[in-house]
């Protein structure tokens, strides 16, 4: 059960837009595991990936693509098996399932991005998913985002999908995103698969500087169990289907146009977490007063992963002396503990390194005891911050990454 | 229960080196949980520590005295309490109950070392551990060895202690080690409390020198969970008992008692591992054809610290994906996927980054499914390689650290 999050039952169409699904059987029979994202022609798409060297067949093809400019018409994405390190046979299956993704379309073959998630290390099934493949076309309609957003889920438990409009000068903007993840989860560049869809009209390189800056604020800034994907790309999609002339980072709708897109995918970075693997609570970690905002994110995420920090919090265990132990093995070069502060939700823990003279266990306990608070730390410093997001750590974590593959 | 590993039920003796307990009641009454080790005059101390940035109050004090230069004549450790983020307070406790132990001894007050471990966070109950330590003092004699290795113990199932012997020119030379430590098990100098005592006669210089060399290839080389304690505390005493000039380096005999020293070292780490929290498994990875030594670390680190890929091993699965995506992860600038090869044990799975063509599930299966096996990686770089050990991720680890404090 997520914390505090249930699928959106309805999401808004985008212009230029359509989505179709369709069973190719990849893990096992019996559920639409294929989805086509068709684009209408004049869309500007920018995509950020994994930074894990072991990146997915498709990661390196939509690499190519991307960086060859060719014009991306389609999106091919399969659950169930993550055609990662799978060698020369792995690049040439994502080529091939693309390929008849792009027949069906009636497009180039480099018109396609494909993208897998699911089991590492074995091939994809290619006749099944190349029969399938025509059948997603068929499907494909301007409301099919709710089927989409069902069909890249794993071991998500719950489909992960947002929508916002904005009024722009240029007249209402849509922004609809879809998005998958609940372990393997870690900031690292776009560390999901995601997909946000707007009928703005940006250009190629607003589309880019976008994506990449609300991934940082967003998807970036979210972890499950500090391990980095393999298959992790996070895509934004801009079909200009509003009108009006291409907006840039200069142009005065940008910034209400980011700030939607940014809605949409802190609203997805978060359900990722609230669906995290066994996650029980949602827990955000700020830290301030700071030398710089990268030494903050350091704290925050040392404190993020931390099996025993997460543990404790698993059980309602105000277990702060961890926390402690989190933000001194940072490796924060000349951390005075002596400084640092230590606060959930309102109630001060730490003050000057050493228990505050008023703090209580029951009203640490208290804190914890909820499904979502704050662990707020200061480091005494300087005046730079960071945020973080991340779940505890359960039985049933170790639940669904034992069993996974059985 | 320990994969493979029953506690000594007999530890050798060390000239010059005797041991005392008493029950301080600092946790909880019933058990013996405070200890005096003393030393004869002319002992050597050497001492490696955590370097966490909360670096415990007796940590502080420890480097201290042995910075000034003070002859260390007897070390005071508690189980129980960590004396950790304590402040000022707890600094004064850590001066306070060691010259409690002094005072018994009749020695100056920077002649003790004081160390604890416990939970993080909470002041010392001095007035129990002052009335204690004479006790402890009381209760010293030269087999108290098993008795020490208790007392030290947490959430430890078993007591670690080994013994070994070497001839050398100038005689026999024991070496008797004890550590304690199951969670917060990460290597960064000294992870844990270990205290190694030798009769062997040797310069200063080459005590800290071997105590850095042999914590750096065992002590340093294990990990349980990726979290570094606030009192990783490891000491290696030489009491000069054999007699003879003092080995230095350059000495016929140091690289006899180094071994043997390491010998002890390993063992310790080992069961260190061996009892982590929750292990069901000992897992030994190698990482070879690297660049450096550091770099086939880093890459070993990343697949022992990774949770999905420790669940992975609880669940006997040989889920290689996972570990090509920790590899993919470690951060190793240039790494060509195409040139990575895993095996388990004997059994090749991967090869120049896909899997091998005779490997079969059921193979790799195999191997998982014992207590004991290697994971052995090549990165296909160079000639530098680096081992470290590590355990599992179970239901256990969860429940250990959720309950820990309840």
């Amino acid at each position: 059960m997520p914390v505090n999050y249930t699928a959106p039952s309805q999401l808004l169409p985008v212009a230029g837009v359509r989505l179709g699904v369709a069973e190719a059987a990849i893990k096992k029979p019996g559920r639409k595991d294929l989805l086509v994202i068709a684009l209408d022609e004049g869309s500007t798409v920018a995509g950020v990936f994994t930074q894990n060297a072991f990146a997915a067949a498709p990661v390196q093809l939509c690499r190519e693509r991307l960086a060859a400019g060719h014009a991306v018409r389609a999106l091919l994405i399969n659950s169930g098996n993550a055609n990662a390190a799978t060698g020369a046979a792995g690049l040439a299956a994502a080529r091939e399932t693309s390929a008849a993704a792009a027949a069906a379309l009636q497009l180039p073959a480099n018109a396609v991005l494909p993208f897998s998630t699911g089991v590492i290390g074995q091939q994809l099934p290619v006749a099944r998913m190349v029969a399938a493949a025509p059948k997603a076309v068929a499907d494909l309609c301007a409301d099919g985002w709710i089927a989409a957003m069902q069909a890249i889920m794993t071991t998500d438990t719950v489909g992960k999908g947002a929508s916002r409009q904005v009024h722009t000068s240029q007249g209402l903007v849509t922004v609809t995103g879809i998005a998958k993840g609940v372990g393997m989860i870690h900031p690292n560049m776009a560390t999901l698969l995601g997909y946000i869809a707007t009928d703005a009209h940006l250009t190629p390189a607003a589309t880019q500087q976008l994506l990449k800056t609300v991934a940082d604020r967003s998807f970036n800034c979210v972890t499950v169990d500090g391990d980095t994907s393999t298959n992790d790309s996070c895509m934004l999609i801009a079909t200009g289907k509003v009108g009006g002339t291409a907006v840039d980072a200069a142009h005065a709708d940008y910034a209400a146009i980011a700030a939607t897109v940014e809605a949409v995918a802190l609203t997805l970075a978060h359900a990722i977490v609230r669906d995290g693997e066994g996650a029980t609570k949602f827990v955000t970690i700020t830290v301030g007063s700071a030398t710089t905002a990268a030494e903050a994110r350091t704290v925050a995420l040392s404190i993020a992963h931390s099996p025993l920090v997460k543990t404790a919090l698993f059980a309602s265990d105000a277990n702060w002396g961890r926390i402690a132990m989190a933000i001194g093995k940072a490796g924060v070069e000349g951390l005075d503990q002596g400084l640092v502060s230590i606060a959930l939700d309102a109630v001060p823990v730490i003050e000057h390194g050493q228990p505050h003279p008023h703090y209580d266990e029951r009203k640490g306990a208290a804190v914890v005891a909820q499904d979502e608070f704050t662990i707020a730390v200061g480091l005494g410093r300087g005046t730079a911050a960071a945020t973080v997001w991340t779940c505890d750590f359960s039985y049933d974590y170790v639940k669904i990454n034992a069993e996974y593959r059985t």
